[in-house]
């Protein structure tokens, strides 16, 4: 799969084919999506042969059994990408829609058109489903990607890569709306991020460090997709039952991810009363208790929070625990410690509720329901590219449409102006 | 107006203003802005003696006629600007706005709430109203701003900015809501565009020059108000009649602005009907033409065009005008040399239209009008902080609401992920 390649030709066939891509109607998108949706079952044997490969140098070079277990592809894992894929078939596409046309005094339409943004830098770790996903995503909404996996995943990325490409071609779309550079050294990604106005838009989606690295040499718009340190606060006035599943919910059902809950918060006045038994049922289900000096007089068996537990991102069986005097307490320790992923409050009062929502700064705010929920798919986008800890441009969980951008469109019959 | 002033402390109190901003309700942030606009009326001869200061400056430093105009403030002008401020306080306020909220199959409600996005810098140049304007959407927005004007405007900012804090104070808002860099020196600039977290957005509006600094040393993100090169396509189906008073308009209205046309496009077929009438109008309007060879044959007055005439600003009374051979030389024409900011086609041709206006990528595409259009008030946002040459985020005029952010709101009634 080794390719000889040229950053600059790559760059400059990922802008021919957005013109291409651009002028396309959703048929002939959807037509390339399931294409390459059947070209990802036709293939398995030899995507899961080149699997293979990353996953023997993977052992010899010492990868953990997590890590492993994310690079590796079956029939199972196949399939699940080639029904994703199908999913975004059926998905809406945003492209040419226009929004809001309204006549102006003057007569003039004036309205905006969701146009693709262009060419995307996606720079991405271990998984090779995101791969898939990615590209897929940036079909439907008109963009050429330019992808950048992890190196531990090079020769499935490469071959997915090739077989999404091969789906474009069948459809008689250009090939190069999806590229991957197929060489790992660090240097590509550096001159990728820096080549202002030929990149419209880099997602970085991975460590903190990788995105600190992003950060500091990018010269293009970055969409960062950052860590998630993640609060449950449960109120004074919270249904204490209902507090305890979504707690648990949050720590456990999949500790490994951004929307996980990091660090638990309690009101004094319920922390007796929820605590012992709350982190008895994390500890059975494996979870270490790190708490705060109310915390550990209340359940002995916690270990003492240290500086640092409170704003990590354990992704892990772990959770920090923090009592707190009332809704102000909680709010400033999420502003000070969160990452403005998402935050959720357990509580039956509607005015604390509502000043939660309202206060809290975060892509997603939630009463009475588990972080886990902060996901393009639960939230109706359909699927995901990821979700956007930044601020400008897409917040959140990011879809088809925040692959996006907008034109105005004006239709005049003859207006000058005065 | 000199001031010793700290720019770490100016983020910090910048980040506590918008916590507070952020929780008022429309009408606390419509009674400042009252305010502000009455302060601007009551304190004109104290901005007008400050302004006297630049103006004696720049007179002494050899400003250009042009920018001294720019510069200069009197009573109608200071009067426009309070104006200006009370129309702000007439606009709808977008935050807290949910929009889209649905119930997901599990009963969850899910929607986007409209919300600051937090510290914005504000780079600019010489007119001292942006000042004013800036500051006025940025409080109606919620957000927290930090003005750095132009060096020749210095000390009318810094009264400027006074008369607006007075108005946030006069209201109970956060002063800090509103600053000034009060200190030229252009070091300060390199740091506020570093302050990574401490700044949420850079917006710079200005030349070229500014412009790409920016972007070399920006660590936060920016959006950018570019060049406009701005073309008019005569197609040839275009009502000729029509096509002159466009061309003209876009030409001679209002020459030094980023909407006005830089280049006439004109197709073959319509070039000898159409170009010697126009060029001569346009002449007469003494306006310098720089044509293509085929333009200067029919048109022997014109002075042949030199390289860096087609893609060239001029922001004067000068046009580049070129024969081309149809609409997709047109096209090709304009994203090679365009800067993507506004294009315009004059045809009576469906089809065409259509293709120009989804063929052609710019922040605004219009069919049979003026590119002078291309403007916030014009478009309906009732006021303009800019106009975006960027792709993401706000792209064409950016108003109010393009000075917001979302972030999701989930209500829920204790659901887990299963």
């Amino acid at each position: 799969m080794s390719q000889t390649f040229d950053l600059d030709a790559m760059l400059s066939a990922a802008r021919r084919a957005t013109r291409m891509l651009a002028d396309c109607n959703p048929g002939e998108k959807n037509r390339a999506l399931a294409a390459v949706a059947d070209g990802l079952v036709a293939r398995g044997a030899e995507i899961m042969a080149e699997n293979a490969r990353d996953m023997a140098e993977g052992q010899a070079a010492g990868l953990s059994p997590a890590l492993l277990d994310r690079l590796r592809l079956d029939e199972t894992r196949v399939a699940a990408m080639a029904e994703g894929v199908r999913q975004v078939v059926a998905l809406p596409d945003p492209v040419g829609r226009i929004d809001g046309m309204t006549r102006r005094p003057n007569g003039l339409l004036v309205g905006r058109m969701r146009v693709p943004i262009g060419v995307i830098g996606m720079i991405y770790e271990a998984r090779p489903n995101v791969t898939v996903d990615a590209a897929a995503l940036c079909i439907k909404a008109g963009d050429a990607v330019i992808l950048r996996g992890g190196r531990e995943a090079l020769h499935s990325n490469l071959v997915l890569t090739e077989v999404v490409r091969g789906g474009l071609v069948q459809a008689g779309l250009p090939p190069d709306a999806v590229q991957s550079i197929p060489d790992p050294d660090r240097q590509h990604v550096l001159r990728l991020i820096a080549a202002e106005g030929r990149i419209d838009a880099v997602i970085p989606r991975g460590g903190h460090e990788l995105i600190r690295a992003i950060v500091q040499h990018a010269r293009v718009p970055v969409i960062k997709h950052y860590q998630g340190i993640c609060h449950v606060y449960v109120d004074r006035a919270a249904d204490l039952d209902m507090a305890e599943r979504i707690v648990f919910n949050a720590k456990v059902q999949r500790p490994g991810v951004c929307n996980a809950m990091e660090t638990l918060l309690v009101h004094r006045d319920v922390a007796e009363a929820f605590l012992p038994r709350m982190l008895k049922k994390l500890s059975e289900a494996k979870v270490e208790i790190r708490g705060c000096a109310e915390t550990c007089r209340l359940y002995p068996s916690a270990k003492p929070a240290k500086d640092g537990d409170f704003g990590c991102e354990f992704l892990d069986l772990i959770v920090a625990v923090r009592v707190v005097d009332g809704f102000e307490a909680a709010r400033d320790h999420i502003h000070s410690y969160g990452s403005g992923h998402t935050e959720a409050i357990v509580t039956r009062d509607h005015a604390t509720a509502q000043r939660f929502v309202r206060e809290i700064d975060a892509s997603s705010v939630m009463v009475n329901a588990s972080t886990r929920f902060a996901d393009g798919f639960e939230y109706g986008l359909g699927a995901e590219i990821g979700i956007s800890t930044d601020r400008l441009h897409a917040r959140g969980p990011m879809g088809v449409e925040e692959l996006t951008t907008q034109k105005w469109v004006v239709y005049g019959e003859g207006q000058v102006r005065e």
